[in-house]
């Protein structure tokens, strides 16, 4: 077969396999593995790695924080950090605000994102306000092919537990995956306030007033919630070893939860929060920094398949008064913008400290960074994956180089992980077969991104079978449930 | 030493010892156990158990419902039929209305309490609306003896998790225990509404409306709030094997938690709610009644002291159109009145299910029923023990009597228990020294109990130490907390 | 490229990937996946799925039991079995006799392979006799490309604590893998003397003589003494659900510990021992069937990764005085020889009740049925998946169709699987890009089949991170464990 | 009634009361507890508190060690020196040497005892060689009132899996109580032999040599031989937190098991194993000291009740060619005499760190140092309590009194806790109304002290109910087990 585009001479990872081959890539997709395929263009990958291209599933772009503030990326910037980091599609969020129908919220972020986006993209729909108006949208969003929600439980944009389990009930009729920022909102009010009363405002009290306690119990209600639904459950940037742990046993309970986790929990803790001046503010996030010990039991979940994902939450607030600082400087911990960059730096990280250093193999790096990811959220096997018919969405590395972590190419003013050495980085990144980022350049054009019309979540292969319950003759009434 | 009263040739059982001796009563305390003693008045008790009287930790008397509904028991039947069912004092609600000072709810309950009760008695404070003007009064409650609150995580009634927090910090600084109904209140009515929308109106479907997951939820965010505040909690009424695992758990993890159940949930299960007709209405209790599984692992944690106290949660509404039935009779599950008469039956029924067949001992009989509860509830050593100088609150038993239970002194037209053959039941009981019943006859007069001015919980021995932090460099601003 | 033969128009199946291709196949390996490949010889695959060919990593072939007696099925019925099974690979024992040469033991099971077998081969090690000189022949047993141990924990040839540590050891440190049968002897011992002298004889009295209890206490003491040594270690038959929590466990610690269950304990129970007359004795085999809720856990361990391999532990003993009765028919279960037959029902069952019936999906199936195993024995790419330069071991199926169990195609006289309905069968498979079995015809012939040399066993990405010890600053002496 | 004996004035406490009364105290026993008590001898306790007396289960006083090594106590010096640590009554070991009869081993430490000890003793019985001439001999140790076997895990001393199931048989069915010391042999004799292979031969050395593994490994196993037998086991000498929850989870499981844990795990650390030149051999003993982790989860099991016991281990060898040196000064460490004292420092130890520093309260204090005791080997109600018709063996405690710990009254020439600070001491010490110690000063003569036939272990109110099986139909000829 004559090919569009061969890919010579590189390793190949896969979820499962690392093999030697060429990649002949035909009208955007992959055609062939093999030795000695010609095609009309051709790139070489000799001495390199060719993976799926990254999937970044838990980003914020174009969007307004819950105190207003606009992110300082948008598609465009964010994309082509995005791309730069080896990703080769995202999938940001599209934030209802109250009162808001959920086609106005589309249809805002579908102006932001087509004319900006150099990778392909979908959102996560974001819920705020659930009225009985919103949940009748709802159906129409799947045939639109956004089929992920995510809500939150905490900050004003939080739902109530009868709201959520309204979402978690529509999702679960539709094949979608809904998605949740889990702390107690009144444990977290609690302890900021009485830190604060104390006079304890410093940026470093963010962590106290964000405890681990405050994570666990909001996991725990979030499964129960997914467990009395039996509605698929994703639960994102788990920053706690309790909260991995309780993401575990739901799935050994037979529940559909997953787990997410991120870089910055992996790579920082609260002690960066205590650095001199202001400097503490480039770290506050939510759910906070923790410690060194929770960052080992971390990378053992990744490693048994606790989380399914490992993502970037990259939300983006300028060290400046555009960012972090709209409230000024001189202000508590709690006035302060939540969230880091690390759109770029997630694969990099997770590639030298993960597969170079022995922590978990190729072909779970890949799983972390794509295929699980296109399988949750409706996208696999058209992307996720280097088999025959898959879009041609390729990350060529080179596992070798070795950079000081420093600006990166979105809109920001700092890098979290600035200074670190960090070994192995992507050099060319395809979306379905055309080059976004070539030997480092940039050579895709705003809007080259195409929107990716999302399926049901795959959730086959998860639970083996259920426990009957102990006494099934007196569930009366259980088949509703069914 | 003279007495006023002897009681001669009983064995006597303490929490942890039993042994031969006359017990020497004066000044309606006990002033010397030993043998040969001289009294005034003499009972004698040749072949009888001698026990520290019962103390009710959880029961329900001239008390409206929820519902508004007032139970059937005013504190005249409701102490007698406490008193013949070996209590020698009783803690039973004094609930805040909505907008209520905690001042007039009290003075209500001295009114209802202090001409009737037959035994010696205090209130557990319900708070509903623990606005700031009654988070104020709370202090002064302490200095009253009222030293345990409740609250509510389900019902009208309920307060919110920041609401909780308050209450729980205020009760730690004064040394008081809260106590806590556990049920997730949005999962309740989502699981209620599911039901009756298809149509499963018939009693039985109140077990599926309240599935245990919602309990076990609750409880772990009630331990969760506890942690954050270091504030001791008692988890009333624990009625699932993961509950109880929960309970048992935070004990361990050195958190001030403890655990009651109750004879409903160890000797009926929700079968009972599906007998024929409206009979099932008798067994509508909240949390539910579940399975004979979780009757075993019930008893296994109370043979292993996950349970402090095993309490009646005595809540009387009538089978009629002033109980049960005041919406009427051919209503939904939901409309129908919750709780079910127990007070008398606790004792009985956990000696001859308990002692008699060898599930406990009789110093865990002696620790279950009386002096955990005045322990926690600030009573001891004043009550709950058979020790020199503690009130003779003393109940006579006959442990080789044996009776089909039936019709109680309480104002109740049925008994859930009715039919059981229960072995050992108290013959003879004393507050303060004092026969209330004597040989089975009723022998004091309205008005005779006290009240019980109540001191700090009494938490000594629990936790052995706490584990360090992972990394108390950076718990910053925890001594707060402390 | 021009192909030796091409599979045509099938549904591809990988640990990780399911995708339509065709596959070019020259000299004996994958060379191309495509479409509109062509290739001297064609198979059309249309409709059908092509995995990668199953590996047969625990079964027993050629091979005296403890007992003394010689399985029915040499290499020759071993291997056609396997085939017709959907295996192009396996594994069987080659077992130390007492006193034994490893050299002599190793060449005696070439002499029954070589001439026989029609797929591939390669030997676990049994170790019953660890002598000092028998532990100084083990390096030279990798050099010859056998990398995997058994011992035994229980029967005449166990191994000490002591000896296993050596075995352990020296496999560590030249990347192999120990396998262990897993059960307490003593307590086998004094529970079937107990039940025998009681005159608990028949058949069915072998699932008692053998509790779970037995196995857990074997498995945790396996784990321990692969902690201790730092060791890989594989815990073959796992039949009970604490047995699979602790592997479960080992791995969350960070232990290199692996599972494997076998469909015996997923298909059939105890009961099955109590059929009539000697029947039962079809099913006796150690560890002896359990009951439907262990089926439910082990399931669900299969589902959450907990179970490696699902391997068939064929050890085929024929109901006669040949096999089972070779002690006579009328002895106590102690007499009745072990073991039963399974090694062509294994991929089938597990299809059918695995994939078809939704407890796993297709992926898993091929995890567990090839590619892990192929990964921890040390034969991964080269075998166990479909990449480009793997030998071209390939099964392909028929998902559809349903047969009733009965006669397979090895040497025994009954099937403990009869009568069951089976969905999904092999049709074709090739070994090395041969057929062995084409369209349901075998065409290879004894001896066709070749040993394999294998490498180490593939342990990465499995343990995240080891937490550091809690005083890691008295660990005195710890390095000579690293 | 006129008393002998009456203690006056002080504050009583027993394993679940404390309060002010008098003891009245005729023919040894107590015989009132009240005030204004008259009797012939008054002894002032004013300020005082006044406990059962202690009792310590775990102790080595004329016995030779595994090596053959005479212990530096005797009778006489040892059950002084457990008087001025007040203890009223000690139970160490006779040990059957191997061949030895069981009655030529009682005989022997007879002799050995009766004319010496100063307090009442009884004698658990270390069984080396249960062989059934000696098995048959067991039945008659319960008549003769010695109810508890010890037996070991580890040493030329241990039995095996089978002969340890033999004697929990013969426990069980005679009420008699089984203690193991639980360390995996061949784990210890391993790593034993790694480290001095290696020139790791320091006394430091010793703690890596037995790892926690070791412990925890047989700990596990122990249980799974009580949990087939149905017997009740005690694990002594508890060192690790692994251990103390698998003890732990084993109750919760319903199983017959008990722990004990040792004043040097909760106070000396494996730093104590490092101190300069040969002074770490002081603190060589098994299981070896762990670390400061270590001691804050042992506290919190002592407080949970895991522990039933906290004994000394009182082991002791003196520092020269007698004791620890007697192979030689320059050893390597598995020449170094095991074990050190503590019978002294037991109490006051436990008292000051866990009493006054609010670990345990009072109660439990008694009850882990005297009442459990008395309940598990079958001396209560006669000793442990303070109960009316209990033997007067009473300690009467100074609360207040701070010592520097130094010389005891043993044959010691260290003591292990030497220079900590330790507030509360025994000042008066009494054994069946007898004062043995009166105000610091010895009253008792050798020979004084009186052999204690004890009773069947008291197991009541432990297990709750035992969860049915999960599939009882197939429970086979588990009849035979009950």
């Amino acid at each position: 077969m004559q090919h569009d585009l061969v890919i010579k001479g590189g390793t190949l990872a896969t979820a499962s396999e690392t093999f030697s081959a060429d990649i002949g890539i035909r009208d955007g997709k992959i055609a062939t593995l093999g030795h000695d395929l010609s095609g009309e263009d051709v790139i070489d990958a000799t001495g390199k790695l060719v993976m799926p291209g990254g999937i970044e599933a838990h980003c914020h772009i174009a969007q307004e924080s819950g105190m207003g503030l606009m992110t300082s990326d948008d598609y465009e910037s964010g994309s082509i950090s995005a791309a730069f980091g080896g990703n080769s599609c995202f999938v940001p969020f599209a934030a209802q605000k109250p009162g808001q129908s959920v086609a106005d919220t589309l249809a805002t972020y579908d102006g932001r994102a087509a004319p900006k986006s150099v990778i392909d993209y979908s959102y996560h729909l974001i819920l705020t306000d659930p009225n009985p108006s919103v949940l009748d949208e709802l159906p129409g969003v799947f045939d639109r092919g956004i089929t992920s929600f995510k809500v939150f439980m905490t900050y004003a944009t939080r739902v109530s537990d009868a709201q959520f389990l309204d979402i978690l009930t529509v999702a679960r009729r539709h094949g979608g995956l809904t998605m949740v920022h889990a702390e107690n909102h009144d444990m977290l009010t609690w302890m900021a306030s009485a830190l604060a009363d104390n006079g304890y405002t410093e940026p470093k009290y963010h962590a106290p007033a964000r405890p681990g306690l405050a994570e666990e119990e909001a996991i725990n209600r979030a499964i129960s919630l997914s467990k009395l639904t039996n509605a698929p459950l994703m639960i994102v940037h788990v920053s706690t070893p309790k909260g991995a742990e309780l993401v575990a046993q739901a799935r050994a309970d037979g529940a559909y939860v997953f787990g997410e986790t991120c870089p910055q929990y992996l790579f920082l803790t609260k002690h960066d929060l205590d650095r001199p001046g202001m400097e503490g503010a480039k770290y506050i996030c939510s759910p906070p920094l923790r410690d060194t010990h929770t960052q080992e039991v971390l990378w053992r979940h990744i490693a048994r398949g606790t989380f399914s994902v490992v993502s970037s939450d990259h939300a983006p607030f300028r060290l400046d008064d555009t960012g972090k600082f709209s409230n000024g400087r001189d202000v508590d911990f709690r006035k302060i913008a939540n969230g880091m960059p690390g759109i770029e730096m997630r694969l990099p990280m997770m590639f030298s400290e993960g597969v170079v250093k022995g922590r978990i193999n190729l072909n779970q790096f890949v799983a972390l960074s794509s295929t699980n990811a296109a399988r949750l959220y409706g996208m696999h096997p058209t992307k996720g994956t280097l088999a025959i018919g898959a879009d041609a969405d390729i990350a060529i590395w080179d596992p070798t180089e070795t950079r000081i972590a420093g600006d990166m190419h979105d809109a920001m003013d700092y890098n979290p992980f600035e200074g670190m050495e960090v070994t192995g980085w992507p050099v060319t990144v395809l979306t379905r077969g055309r080059r976004v980022v070539d030997q480092g350049e940039l050579v895709a054009k705003p809007g080259d991104g195409g929107f990716v019309k999302r399926g049901r979540s795959d959730l086959s292969g998860l639970t083996g079978t259920r426990l009957p319950e102990t006494d099934p003759a007196t569930n009366f009434g259980a088949e509703i449930l069914r």
